[in-house]
């Protein structure tokens, strides 16, 4: 197998040989991180070999992924990735930071961060001969793996709540999957996608589950030090990113991003995680909070349905992602994640509940002195707000309605004291 | 001004010095062309200084824009544009076609091809130091107004009709811009909003109306030209462009575009503009097959909202664009415009219905044979499907539910057959 030597157990440190198909380690549960062959990359490859390469998506790390070369050129699956980062200057300043950065993954091709954990994901299948790719998911997993298979042609099967939003079941069907929706919970669809997938043979993308998601999601990391990291001369503060978690896998898997540009000695100082979880769906920051890392499941109600999680299932790793950073988690209420949303709006970036989280969860570390107004900051914004207009709704009052003459036009004016 | 020396009315050929504000023309009322230096362009520029920009935004034809540099480094406002062209080999294959492409316009920052107007819009309003923008708009084109002026902290003001789809009118308040809605259609915000600019010395940006509409347009021509059309070697047939129209702004711009560039000797082949529009929305087609340049108005009931216009407001360039390129006019149904939205979806890429309609004409002309197997042929999707959910639930059959449990899985896949 390509670039990599075998799976590692992040809880009992079993180690295990590439085999085509392993999902949580069978001694113990735990999630596996696939290891790199270090050495050998490094012999190969210069930093420069990666940052000289013309691909703006995520293939541009294809030296650094466990996966070959998924052809598909001239289809989406070749843009995932490749998100833009932005420096809103006025939020900077409202906020009092001297350095901010949102990097914006509503930008990826099917609207959020999932398509990296996807696009990863169906290389991968092509590679081991997996005809059907499987799935649970609350919406935009999904929705990234129907729109990553369907660029190529590969089959895939969605399982969803029946709950999610109409926008990201519509999404899921558009791109011609098979979509089962389940008259239950993300868990209850997890389960079940597992059974599935042992009963029929089908490969399992379940997030965390599946050690190949969290290497997709790692492209994020590398994004952000080429973008943003490299850029900070040594003796700066380490940068901080602010990530929205429900599963832990998307800081899980920027965290091992992080971790193999060290380990390749490619960067120098290991940025700073914060983990922004609702308050009402916060088993991880309980964890984290509690200082140690067993994960007890939640009954979730937060209105951000993409991090909406009762048993997080990369827990842990998700802990460590910002213990082992000097990071932290970060609990905010349904209430600033909304407002979150007009922030970044105010700066022509539109979020969804999920993607305002991190920004949520900065505003509050600044309250609390987590942060200075001199470290550098990156937040993320996970998803695009097309995603769920309901919520966005919330952010903002209403539109005024009138007549389209002047004379309407001129009393609303006057009213509002023009 | 920059690169350009002053206006031209298309009907009466009048010409205008390069004032700040001139709207249509002052004489008879028709749309303006905004003439460039080109000698002085030729002069400075060849081909190489174009294409060897590392800016992969719309503001690398900044030497071909009339306007300047308008700054914004680091915001949504430099990440206009630069869309992707896919080639999407089974939907080729399906339509027996050996040579097409997509352009993506839905990932645009605020999903749509309006950006690209309104972030040139937003560059002329900062060069003419006009404080406030205004706009007349179904959706798409003041939430890309809206976006724009938002990245850079611009005031805009946008009319709406209230009838507008949730999700576009959620997007226009998000981006913090002053709406109002109007208890009318889009004429009735467009005549309101021009009566607005005049009274209150606001910059109006309706389409069409403004002549620097079609000159940020004319950029997807552009990227057309790099992406696509320069790769045709002499001898192959010329590029076949579909795209949907609606008050004709969109294919005027994409015409001047390609006329640059034959003006300044950088493109040997005029493209060939085929314009679909829906048969309940079909004024400017209706012109076209009557071959005459007189519009005459509907009355829109198409789902397309993005292109369901009454009085087309650049209906006589928009003719001329397929006339004088040896395109042509298509009309398709509702029923095939969504349609096509499955289509789209089943190769990974997520139209709104006035996206979709485009392929739904290049289908049609393929029946009728108007387009043969070997043409090239590009397809524009003008805007993501998650603007319009409700259309796209209409374009797929709803999903299953059932039980969360292996006996309900089982039982519903022997009743599918598989």
């Amino acid at each position: 197998m390509k670039n990599y030597v075998g799976y590692k157990c992040s809880i009992c440190n079993a180690e295990y040989p590439p085999v085509s198909v392993l999902y949580t380690c069978p001694q113990c549960g735990g999630n596996l991180d696939v290891i790199l062959d270090y050495p050998e990359i490094k012999k190969k490859y210069h930093i420069e070999d990666i940052t000289s390469r013309r691909e703006q998506s995520l293939w541009r790390y294809i030296p650094l992924l466990p996966v070959s070369d998924p052809g598909g050129e001239g289809t989406p699956l070749r843009a995932a990735g490749g998100t833009p980062v932005f420096r809103p200057m006025r939020l900077a300043n409202s906020l009092g930071l001297q350095h901010l950065w949102v990097k914006d993954e509503g930008r990826n091709p099917t609207a959020s961060f999932k398509d990296r954990a996807s696009a990863v994901l169906v290389a991968r299948a092509r590679e081991i001969k997996a005809e059907i790719i499987v799935t649970a998911s609350t919406g935009n997993a999904g929705a990234a793996l129907a729109g990553m298979a369907a660029a190529v042609g590969h089959k895939a099967v969605i399982f969803a709540p029946k709950t999610a939003p109409q926008a990201k079941i519509a999404q899921l069907l558009v791109y011609g999957a098979h979509v089962i929706l389940v008259d239950g919970n993300y868990d209850a669809a997890f389960d079940l996608t597992i059974e599935a997938s042992k009963e029929f043979g089908w490969y399992c993308r379940n997030t965390g589950y599946n050690p190949f998601t969290a290497e997709g999601k790692k492209t994020g990391a590398f994004e952000i030090w080429e973008q943003v990291a490299i850029g900070l001369v040594s003796g700066d503060k380490p940068l901080c990113v602010f990530v929205s978690v429900g599963d832990g896998n998307i800081i899980s898997g920027l965290h091992k991003g992080f971790k193999d540009l060290m380990k390749l000695g490619w960067l120098e100082t290991m940025p700073r995680l914060f983990g922004v979880q609702s308050e009402l769906s916060a088993a991880i920051a309980n964890a984290f909070d509690a200082g140690n890392e067993s994960i007890i499941p939640v009954n979730s109600t937060t209105i951000a349905d993409s991090i909406s999680v009762d048993l997080p299932r990369d827990g842990v790793r998700a802990v460590r992602a910002a213990l082992e950073t000097n990071g932290a988690y970060i609990k905010v209420t349904d209430k600033e994640i909304i407002s979150a949303i007009a922030d970044l709006g105010a700066n022509g970036i539109f979020a969804e509940p999920a993607g305002s989280t991190a920004l949520a969860g900065l505003k509050k570390a600044l309250g609390d002195g987590i942060i200075a107004p001199d470290d550098p900051v990156l937040v993320i914004n996970t998803g695009n707000g097309l995603k769920d207009v309901r919520a966005a709704m919330m952010a903002v009052p209403n539109a005024a309605i009138i007549e389209p003459t002047m004379n309407a036009l001129k009393k609303y004016l006057d009213n509002k004291g023009k």
